[in-house]
């Protein structure tokens, strides 16, 4: 049957772009593959044999990159958002104290462009790569009238596994204990719903102000917005044994991601002004008239990740990562709020 | 800050709205941990211990549930897409022979109700706790301008495991053999797109219409569309020692989906009329006007899951399966074309 006399074609789902897409970014996938990956992506399910683990817990966590996948688009540029959710994935599950064994990601668009898809799984495979994670499987997904042409969505899940008496889950952290920052890339994968009302991106319309050189962020806006979502797995995967808790800084900011590691009975100062907030966040802070307050519960200000260690492992942990910052104490927990930011 | 001053809430997302909905959905998920989840949702990433394999390979499967999603939203019905999902999910990873593990979810929608993420939760819990599958972590996003109010995607992540030496790949099948259909509950998760078209099911507008009773069907157009996708675990758990291969008949239908498990040189023939192929695909034929070929390459038509086994295999299979029928046979290839639907 030609697509001219397909019904299925006439309702905006064209299976040849499918099978198409799927012939693009099978090379991609396969650049991914480590040892304990089984079969070819294509078979009902991706296998991966776990070895080399003496009591293995599996870290799983799903994602997805929110609407700086519509900055992406505005700025018809594919190549990042595979970055972002797989580096935003491996963070998490580092949290744990987790390795990446395997990804499988879900993309959905309006109009199936197998281009914009290949771009996006080649972003994935890199960043897959550079951990040494396998990204055996994926589903795409035609899905006319719920999303406009142009728009889709990215999703990504990861598994990781962890020895059982290695898993990093905060209980050991004490009052006392000190937080240490390190710095995000920019705004990671979170808050661009705001982002997009203050800079007032709507569309492809606005690319082109969008590329201009800005003065504040000595680079363009766009390089900017699309920065992608640091990966902090090398920098601590030799200095796991040296921490008690490890949050990553997402949606929510400090006040959501840190108690979710946080024994209870304790709570954390923020000490605003021990790290340098990038300009990005100044920007918006002023031309959305954003309060202060806000700008804490929505971005991460700077500080992609914190790691909670005793105050004997500061020095240790500070020499091999020379960017982090003393930001902050543990102490015990007196009020509701368990996350008090000092100005 | 009260959500009247706060300018991420005027963007579109109320973080208030995503910590009510975590707080409405754990109960649900914790009544699906079995033994091996270590930790409540709520980490940043869901653990879970492995034990009880000699060589466990992890089979994984990312899917999302299509447009059967706007014909749920039509109806205002949220309880049954999460079933869906699990059931769609925990049937692929079977065609390997895998039981399984743990879930998780991602739901998106334009405008975060708390209400309808529960619903949903509820029947993601429901069919895992049917499985023995645990719902270990998801995410919820609120995305403003990427869906429309009312609009959402949910999307399915499953990971569970096999013997090594019990992975069903399909290279023991062989000329001869011979596939068993097994009976799906209606559309199960594809052809939804073209349904919509067909039925002309647009937006709540047309929730009355659907909900007449439809003397072709026996019952509403609403019913038939939105019974789940049914579940083939409990079937041919027990039976797997006795099977060549499976698949999954999904997007695609027997022409997409059997080659997925065939070893190369071989084909297979399905014999029209050897099953009884239900109303609802031939009221979709007759009124959408879509050529026979083209309906089997969207639809199921009748058959959700091919076992295929060897010709003595038969009786055993059929007398523990009674609803199972003889559709087919595995031949050797000799044209292009490796599925053969015989009128």
């Amino acid at each position: 049957m030609t697509p001219e006399t397909s019904r299925y074609t006439a309702a905006g789902v064209d299976i040849q772009a499918a099978n198409r897409t799927v012939e693009l970014i099978k090379k991609h996938a396969a650049s991914t593959f480590r040892p304990g990956v089984l079969a070819p992506v294509g078979l009902f399910g991706g296998l991966f044999q776990l070895t080399g683990f003496k009591q293995p817990v599996l870290v799983a966590s799903a994602d997805g990159v929110g609407t700086k996948l519509k900055v992406a688009a505005a700025l018809d540029n594919y190549d990042t958002v595979g970055i972002d959710i797989v580096n935003h994935s491996v963070n998490d599950i580092l949290t744990l104290g987790a390795e990446p064994l395997f990804f499988l990601d879900y993309v959905a668009m309006g109009k199936l462009v197998p281009e914009q898809v290949e771009a996006i799984v080649r972003g994935l495979s890199q960043a897959c790569r550079d951990v040494g994670c396998s990204l055996i499987g994926g589903e795409t997904a035609e899905m006319p009238g719920l999303y406009a042409e142009g728009d889709y969505d990215l999703v990504g899940f990861i598994v990781g596994a962890v020895e059982k008496d290695k898993i990093i889950d905060g209980q050991g952290i004490r009052a006392g204990d000190v937080l240490l920052g390190l710095p995000s890339s920019g705004l990671h994968t979170n808050g661009y719903s705001l982002v997009r009302r203050v800079f007032q991106i709507r569309g492809r319309e606005d690319a082109p102000r969008l590329r201009q050189y800005h003065l504040e962020l000595g680079r363009s806006l766009a390089e900017e917005l699309l920065e992608p979502h640091r990966c902090y797995y090398h920098d601590l995967k030799p200095l796991l044994p040296l921490v008690k808790g490890l949050a990553h800084i997402t949606g929510g900011g400090f006040e959501d991601n840190l108690p979710r590691i946080l024994p209870s009975g304790l709570a954390v100062t923020v000490q605003m002004g021990s790290w340098t907030v990038p300009p990005i966040f100044s920007l918006i802070q002023k031309l959305g008239q954003v309060d202060q307050a806000e700008m804490y519960h929505v971005f991460n200000m700077g500080i992609g990740m914190v790691i909670i260690c005793s105050n004997k492992k500061v020095s240790r942990l500070t020499q091999a990562l020379p960017s982090a910052k003393v930001i902050g104490r543990v102490v015990s927990q007196t009020e509701e709020n368990r996350v008090i930011i000092k100005s």
